[in-house]
């Protein structure tokens, strides 16, 4: 069982807060400065190109970097060792999942995805749809018809995994296996579920997936995304983005581009290597843990706050399924006044987010979260709900960015 | 005049080193490493999601980089301020601007180029036109070929003005006008010139540019790129790779992408707030200097390097053109033997690159490369060739990457 106590104790957190928004954003892990101080002394000041080949705290090179950390990655997701790569943004690892999906499905016209995506899965579909302007449709339909919807004109269903407003959860297996027997492709975006719940990529037999690390995996602001292909499909898949680092041969400088094997071709340009290496702190703490154990006691931590909140706090509507098996590591509740209530929550040192029109979410994490820390949260959002202090004018401004 | 024992104080250069490789890596600003604790430290591990709102060393907020700090990269290449971005890797930015660009003149059908491009440029544009399945080509001639080439079948030129290899500039403000006289869009690489010669995108009439910021701006391994578009295009070009960023109210949440205002919508996912907190660095440097400056003395040292090597070694010949008007800010030399003879420069402390097949390549960065280091580097130069230093067997293994 994991020493959840020594996770906690990794990371740094302001004082006074009980941090229940790494779902967005999560927080630094104390070994962060150190190591990235390392990579920008040592590694970017002492070795300077030569770090290209023997930089990265184990020496193997920058350019090893982003497979290195994918293998990481791999075994928070369930995927096979070999076949998840780091590098770009989330964005852009949905535009190469889903133009290499397309193209393998090229008699069919659909991209099937649901209103419960993050808009960005959709603007990408789109973009890409135009680009291409051979009649391909993206279907947006609701996340509980989205089975239903799965045919023979289907190339792809492009699905997140976890709603990021009310964290219902879609079932990754049973809609892939649909899609599958309809002849269709399978694109999962993990933002919401890599490092939240337990992802079996490998076992569902996920065609693509991608995700970010700058949730619930703590690698920072604009932490790199990562991309997975399907070993049944890494010498097939024709990566859209072909850039230097994809080719099979980056330093012969060809002027003809060959997509290198595997998982490699999905790299597009240079690395990002401090980004990378500000994530490598935080793995060092997944590496304390297993994802059946994350689940447990996020699920443990979802009930015991379900519980408290619906029993002191009759105004709120819970917006996430009362089910835990069926939603991810958050939990929503609808609010009308919901911005207010939140920013008056903030003030208090409980730090969940708003989404538009009235969600109010809070994110469970337990690597630093844990029964006590939900128990005071709960105490603070009855107070702060019974005693009214969201209608204080000060909490309701709008934010530039919530 | 700038003060470049002030600008040079400002880098750390490791000891016993000349450092003629700025133009692959740029070396570590002694602030870099404040600066990223700081990033680290107080903004995302005090801040955490308010980072977004007030983080960022101006406290603008992280969500304000891209811009703000694309703001002080227009100043150095002549760009109108306010039509610049950072994020992303340069492979992703020339996407992006070829992909607009070829959309904007629908009914031609190719793209020229020239071999003395960056393969990945070419393999981007490869990788594009396969995707769009319309017929396009690209037409990739020799680089005194060029404008020979341009005609009313191009929608667009996609010139990297200064050639990695050779050092040749290109000239941009002839080459774009020719293009535009042929209804032709030019989009421009400043990989090689941003930071190393006088830039006039504005003046030029460039209509997009784009560049990347680890080489002669010394923003550290993997740095993020930056694009530019030209004024008059900016609410027209289309973003094809439409990402959440580049949507005009992003935290609306909406279902259908719309542009974003000018510059904006060439923003794609999550900024990578710690890469840019390592460039800000950088910049502060730049800050103390003007191209004017830069390019002034970049000549002269490049003179001085071209006289002391030629003097000294006749068994190099010069590759890059002898007129310094024609060459951006390196010196390439043929050499049979080259990739020994840089292991055996490397080893006494003259860092340059090779290139295959025969180019020794030395870059020239006044901010931080003074006349001392040019007299000192030849002089190594002239011993290390005429001793035959580069015959000893430990310099003529492979390296993995070179």
């Amino acid at each position: 069982m994991t020493d959840f106590a020594a996770t906690k104790a990794r990371f740094h957190l302001p004082k006074d807060v009980i941090y229940l928004d790494g779902n967005s954003l999560g927080p630094l892990p104390k070994a962060a400065a150190g190591r990235m101080a390392s990579a920008v002394t040592h590694e970017w000041g002492e070795m300077l190109i030569t770090g290209w080949n023997r930089g990265g705290r184990d020496g193997a090179g920058w350019m090893a970097m982003p497979t290195g950390i994918g293998d990481r990655i791999a075994r928070l997701i369930g995927a096979e060792p070999g076949h998840v790569v780091m590098g770009d943004t989330l964005s852009i690892k949905v535009y190469q999942a889903l133009a290499s999906a397309i193209e393998m499905r090229p008699d069919r016209k659909v991209i099937l995805s649901d209103s419960g995506n993050f808009p960005s899965d959709l603007y990408i579909a789109q973009g890409l749809i135009q680009s291409l302007g051979r009649g391909l449709e993206l279907k947006v339909v609701a996340p509980e018809d989205i089975a239903n919807h799965i045919d023979e004109t289907v190339a792809a269903t492009l699905i997140t995994e976890v709603d990021y407003r009310t964290g219902r959860l879609h079932d990754m297996k049973a809609l892939t296996a649909k899609a599958h027997a309809a002849g269709a492709l399978a694109i999962w975006d993990l933002a919401h579920t890599a490092g939240a719940t337990e992802v079996d990529l490998a076992g569902a037999k996920a065609d693509f997936a991608v995700g970010c690390t700058y949730k619930y995996l703590n690698g920072g602001p604009g932490a790199p995304a990562f991309i997975y292909v399907a070993p049944r499909h890494a010498e097939v898949a024709r990566p859209a983005l072909s850039g230097w680092l994809g080719h099979e041969a980056p330093f012969a400088f060809d002027l003809d581009y060959r997509p290198g094997h595997g998982i490699e071709r999905m790299r597009v340009g240079t690395p990002p290597v401090l980004a990378l290496a500000a994530l490598e702190a935080s793995l060092d703490i997944w590496d304390m843990t297993t994802m059946a154990d994350i689940r447990a006691r996020s699920i443990e931590l979802t009930e015991a706050f379900v519980e408290g909140v619906e029993a002191a706090c009759p105004m709120l509507t819970l917006a996430s399924p009362r089910e835990p098996n069926l939603r991810g590591s958050q939990i929503s509740f609808r609010f009308e006044d919901g911005y207010a209530a939140m920013q008056a929550l903030i003030a208090r040192g409980v730090i969940g987010d708003f989404r538009a029109p009235d969600i109010m979410r809070f994110g469970f994490t337990p690597l630093y979260i844990d029964v006590g820390d939900v128990a005071k949260a709960v105490d603070i959002i009855a107070d702060v709900m019974n005693r009214r202090l969201w209608d204080r004018p000060e909490y309701r401004k709008k934010a530039r960015v919530t």
